[in-house]
C-alpha cells in the first residue's frame, strides 16, 4: 500500500538520522514506501532543505541508477558556539575546582545531551575524510570518543592500560607518560583495527601529549593513517610541547593570581576559520 | 515565516529523536514554525501514528496549557529479535573462541549501528520507569551503558577500579570477585550520584555475580534504588548462584562435547512477555 507523504518524511528522517555516512538507495526507499522514484526524490528535497535550514546536517544524493541519499551530520558554527559558551561557564564554576589545578567534568562527558553536540562537533571536523575507526583509551575518553564514533558511523576502539582475557591477541606499546615521565604501556585487541585503516583519535585530555604518543605509536603498529586527533580538554602549558597537531574543545590557562581559567580551545579556529 | 507543514514534519522528528523522554511544549513548536498550536498538534498526530507503524517509538502527548509532546523510544519485539539472531550468529562464529572459554565480542560492543540496537532494547526494557542514571564500571561495558544513557536521555555514571585525581572526592566500596574470589575495590566520585536517585546498572558481562554486587554496594552507599540491571552477556554457570534479578541479551553455555555456545538471554522472558 502506498504510504503517503507525511509519513515517508517522518520515517525517512529517521532513516537517515540512524544511519549517518551511510548511502541508502533510491530504490530502497521506493519499496519500503511503494512509491515511485520521483516521489521519493522530492521527498528527499524537502528532507535535504529542511536539513540545512535547521542545522542537521548534509542530505547529499547521488543520482542515476546506482543513486540514493546519504546524510552527514555536522553542526553550524552559531550552535557550536553556544554550546562551547554554556560548556565553558559550566567549567569556570568554582565549585568545579580540585586539589591540583584539576577541574571536575566527569558529568559533562556522561551527559547524553552534551555527548551529542560534542559527538557532531567532531563529526562535523572530519566530515570530509574516509574515518575507518575511532581510537581511543581507557577510561574517561570512552564515552566523548563513542559520541564521535556514533555520528560518524565508524567503529569505536579503545586501548587499556590492562590487558584482558576476553581481547585475544593483543598488541602494546610503551610510552612516556608526558606528565609523570614515567613508562606505560597500552594494549589493543589484535583484531579490533584492520590494516592500513584511516584511524581517529578522541579522548578526554591533553596534557602531557604521552596518551597521544601512545595512541599514535598503536596506530603504526597497525599501518593505519592517523586522521586527526580530538581531545576535550588541553591542559595548561601543553603548548609548550611539540605533539603534532591536535584539536582541542576546551583549554585551561592559569592566569597571574594562579587561578584556573577554561576558555575555548582551537576547534573554532581549525574548523570554521576556514570556511568563513 | 510560517513555516510549511512538510518542513515541520521534518524538523519535529529530529527534535523529539534527539531529546528523548522529554517533555517538549506546544507552544515551544509553535513559536518555532510560527504555526497555530492546532496545525502543531495535527503534526503530532501523524508522528505518533508513524513512530508506532514504523516501530520508532511512541510519541506521548500531554493536552492542556501545559500540554505537549515526548518521544519514548521503543524497539519491536520482532526488530528485537532479529537484531539479536544476528548478534548469536556472529557470536557463535568459531574464529571468535578464545582460550578459556571467552568469545570475542568487543568489536560488537564498539559497533554504533549494534550499539544504538542494544541501547534500544534495554530503553524499551525500562520504558515506564523513572531512571535517573545509568551506572557501569569501566572498561568494556561502557559503550553499551552509555547507549542506554543515549535512549533513556539519563546520565552515565562510570565506577572505576582505580582512583583518579580527576574525581574530586570519592566514594570507594569492596567487594568479592565472583570469579577469582579476590577482594577487588570500585569507585565513584562523590559528585556523580544524587541521593535518592533511580540507578539501573548496565554492564557488558555477568559471571561470579562479584561486579553487580559491588555497584549495588555503590548505589546503596548514595542511598538510592536500584531500578534493574542489563548485561550483555550472561556467563555460563551464573544461573547456579544467587545474585538476584538481572537481565542478559546473550547467554554462553557450555554443551556436553564441552563447545561454548551463545544462544539468547532472558531478555526476551523479561521484557515481551508479559505484553504478548
Amino acid at each position: 500500500m502506498k504510504v503517503k507523504r507525511s509519513e515517508r518524511l517522518v520515517d525517512m528522517t529517521d532513516y537517515l538520522l540512524n544511519r549517518p555516512h551511510c548511502l541508502i538507495p533510491l530504490t530502497f526507499f521506493s519499496k519500503r514506501y511503494d512509491s515511485a522514484k520521483s516521489s521519493i526524490s522530492e521527498d528527499l528535497t524537502i528532507l535535504k532543505r529542511t536539513f540545512q535550514r535547521r542545522g542537521i546536517g548534509l542530505v547529499e544524493t547521488v543520482p542515476g541508477a546506482a543513486g540514493g541519499a546519504k546524510y552527514i551530520p555536522y553542526i553550524l558554527k552559531e550552535d557550536a558556539d553556544q554550546f562551547m559558551d554554556e560548556i565553558v561557564t559550566i567549567l569556570n564554576n568554582s565549585e568545579r575546582t580540585l586539589p591540583g589545578g584539576y577541574v571536575y567534568m566527569s558529568d559533562i562527558l556522561g551527559d547524553p545531551e552534551k555527548l551529542r553536540y560534542l559527538g557532531r562537533m567532531i563529526a562535523t571536523q572530519y566530515l570530509n575524510q574516509r574515518v575507518d575507526a575511532i581510537l581511543t583509551v581507557a577510561t574517561r575518553g570512552i564515552p566523548i570518543a563513542q559520541a564521535a564514533s556514533s555520528y560518524l558511523n565508524a567503529p569505536l576502539v579503545i586501548a587499556r592500560h590492562d590487558t584482558n582475557i576476553t581481547e585475544g591477541s593483543t598488541v602494546s606499546v610503551n610510552y612516556v607518560s608526558g606528565s609523570s615521565k614515567k613508562i606505560k604501556r597500552m594494549t589493543i585487541s589484535k583484531r579490533s583495527l584492520q590494516q592500513d585503516g584511516n584511524v581517529l583519535i578522541v579522548d578526554d585530555f591533553i596534557h602531557g601529549g604521552g596518551t597521544i604518543n601512545g595512541l599514535t605509536s598503536l596506530i603504526t603498529e597497525f599501518n593505519c593513517n592517523l586522521v586527526g586527533s580530538t581531545f576535550f580538554a588541553e591542559g595548561a602549558y601543553s603548548n609548550n610541547q611539540d605533539f603534532g597537531n591536535y584539536t582541542s574543545l576546551v583549554k585551561m590557562e592559569t592566569n597571574a593570581a594562579g587561578e584556573m581559567l577554561i576558555m575555548k580551545g582551537n576547534y573554532d579556529e581549525q574548523i570554521f576559520s576556514r570556511n568563513d
